[in-house]
């Protein structure tokens, strides 16, 4: 893996090959992919792999140079959702007057309650992504795939899911104007079919395995029927990933342009970890926030741990696993970004850290206890993470900490059994003997 | 009922009787409670009915007078949330820096596919307050009824609920570090027990139906065993109302300091809409808005019609009827502010109307398919009526249009009976068949 020094980012599409067209007004800062293993450079389009080695593509930037004053009001300036960072993003100046779900600059909740509880002294944060359009950062990913799909002509907005994808998708190109079809295992829950299709695209049942689901999609790609269509996560994907750099932005403006010491962040496929880390360097490299050391730690459930486990075991290769756990968002037993992550916290002296279901319930139960913030399982894993890695001091207690939750407990509810304190007839006199009225 | 002129509310509070002491520090600009029906006032406490007439007591202020230009520029210099207004609300001056789920400040969809599907050529915009902490506008009243229970040095938050109350009651107690003690039917479903214990607060089943819980509190209230604790709906009640306001005021700011021409508003209690024209009247006598005529309306779902039915029938009195439909969070079947409703309805040329569930369930697709929002069964009778009073002439297309969606689909999954377009197995022969090829 190419490693890359803090500032090299922001000015590396300087450099870039003379081949490589410039950005397109559609794309604003952008110029180029490039290919995240080999480094080779290439036209933005609708591809995802490096023709020279396979390797993953990113999107680079000629990010604005200048004064970092101006630029910092210039964000502040803009709409309360990601389209502030749009100098930022690889999208179009105008992006905000587009039809868009819009979502992003959601709540930085300082939790003191939560603080006391775990002994956390130097500021407790938790970011708190609940609170998009469709209830998960999803949107955040989803809205940049887009304006890539407007960008490349693309007419249908397309995904495999078993979760909050389908409804982002779906919600997304509903506001956008698109079509959108979303593949779905035939057996998924009903609550969330009803999520999923009620958005009013097309959803299809794959009857198979959420695996044959992607083999399917895959397939699709490359035949003449897929043609017109923008998988988000697949051909759309160096465009996608993008919208977790905003949870980046969010937080060190939020924070008073400031980077947290410490930030706790979900591990699924482990994109979302390495563009907050690319965010935070961007920021870095702007001037917009000052260049202080940051932790970066990976928050993984027990029942689906690869990177965990690599981490742990020293390994810079991740073994893939077969997921069991009630936190089912988080649950790829082979991803894709793995080795970047533990890159990452091993960079920053962060960590990847593990918890099992019971834990993650009870922190589901404490957040929500303690700062009102009722969390899907992923929250439960980064909260629950959080707690261990104080118990065993790789947390720092006196340093600024930002947690994220990127879901909603709606959207989990059969994870968390919870019910009346006491069933009484309706009489003073059985609440009494409840022992309840003197709360 | 006693009717008031637009201007004369902002400036009643200053004709007030000497007897009723001046406004504390916590609550703001509000001097007194005043009854509805008498206009009778009284010192603001945990009361809510008049000693003289047993009308209802509402909050009265002395509102900031002067430069409606320095008051603007307040405001917007204030944080994303319902606290921005507080120099407007009952509230103490620092509200924004004490521990609240801080709702509001939701956003103002323009909603220009929809408009397309119904007609609408002056502007149509929703304000989408499942965006809300808890996703649904019930956040907005319970927040303000926080500030008064801890005015009041009440120790325990509590209310009845069957759905959206009993967790923004539990979430936000457990932030503002208030014990809370909920009571619903013991026979509530499951996925509405976990939203409502998993913040960890007392929630007490009762035997009995919904009105059977309702007695029970009026009991406890009245009894030592209630002492320090603060009902929202009922003790809070005049403060907690006056979170209502902040839709009016979000409106008007996110329309750029402007009237809507015309507001669809849904009819439970009938307190929102009341208090969403005490909000408008309000910006008009501080100068925040040009003085303009705007129409209200309001939407109910026919099973649960009886202020639509007085509105219809040229009643001035609400005939109670027992509610039969999907649409639960506007199942009052007594509405106490029924009658200020159809006073505000008849007085701004507006109307009431209903719409059956089968188009509350068409509407809720509708507005999905369109713009991406999934919509509580109330925001299905809030789109439902604006489509049925578009078709029949009462709204006019030309004019902006405001209509409120105000909680969250998630928390009415049931409603809405969506599924697969198709289910096949994964082969692109069988995806060719099936004919979605072609999108
Ligand atoms: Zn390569
Ligand atoms: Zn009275």
């Amino acid at each position: 893996m190419r490693r890359k020094g803090l500032a090299s980012m922001a000015v590396e599409a300087v450099e870039s090959r003379t081949s490589v067209p410039r950005a397109t007004a559609s794309f604003g800062p952008a110029v180029a992919l490039s290919c995240r293993e080999c480094g080779e450079r290439f036209p933005l389009g609708p591809s995802f792999a490096c023709v020279s080695c396979f390797g993953p593509l990113e999107v680079a930037y000629e990010l604005p140079v200048g004064d970092p004053e101006s630029l910092r009001r210039r964000i502040e300036a803009g709409p309360a959702n990601i389209w502030r960072y749009a100098p930022l993003l690889p999208v179009p100046a105008d992006v905000a007057d587009r039809p868009n779900l819009n979502p992003g600059f959601t709540k930085l909740v300082k939790a003191d309650n939560l603080a006391r509880e775990l002994g956390v002294t130097g500021g407790l944060y938790v970011k708190d992504d609940s609170g998009n359009p469709t209830h998960s950062f999803k949107d955040r990913v989803v809205a940049i795939a887009v304006e890539a799909a407007r960008a490349f002509g693309f007419t249908t907005l397309s995904c495999s899911s078993t979760g909050n994808l389908a409804g982002a998708v779906g919600a997304a190109a509903a506001r956008a104007g698109l079509r959108s079809c979303v593949f779905i295992p035939h057996d998924l829950e009903a609550g969330k079919v009803v999520m999923a299709a009620v958005y009013g695209g097309e959803l299809v049942g794959i009857e198979g395995t959420y695996d044959d689901v992607n083999r399917f999609c895959s397939e699709l790609i490359g035949d003449p029927l897929g043609e017109g269509w923008g998988f988000v996560n697949v051909n759309l994907r160096p465009y996608y990933g993008e919208g977790s750099k905003t949870l980046a932005y969010e937080i060190c403006e939020q924070l008073g342009w400031r980077l947290p010491d410490q930030i706790v962040v979900p591990v699924a496929s482990g994109s979302q970890l390495t563009k907050i880390d690319k965010g935070l360097k961007e920021l870095v490299a702007l001037g917009l926030v000052e260049d202080r050391p940051y932790r970066i730690f990976g928050a993984q459930a027990e029942g689906c741990a690869p990177v965990s486990r690599a981490f742990k075991d020293g390994h810079e290769v991740v073994r893939p696993v077969k997921p069991d756990t009630i936190a089912k968002s988080l649950a790829i037993g082979n991803p894709a970004d793995g080795p970047y992550v533990l890159d990452i916290a091993r960079r920053t002296s962060g960590a990847v850290e593990d918890v099992d279901d019971e834990r993650i319930v009870e922190a589901i139960r404490l957040l929500a206890r303690t700062e009102g913030i009722f969390a899907e399982t992923a929250g439960g894993v980064t909260v629950g993470v959080t707690r261990k890695l104080l118990e065993d001091g790789r947390l720092d207690p006196s340093l600024t900490t930002v947690v994220l939750n990127t879901g909603d407990g709606l959207k989990t509810l059969d994870a968390v059994a919870a019910g009346p304190t006491a069933t009484i007839p309706p009489s003073l006199s059985a609440f009494r003997t409840a022992g309840l009225a003197g709360l």
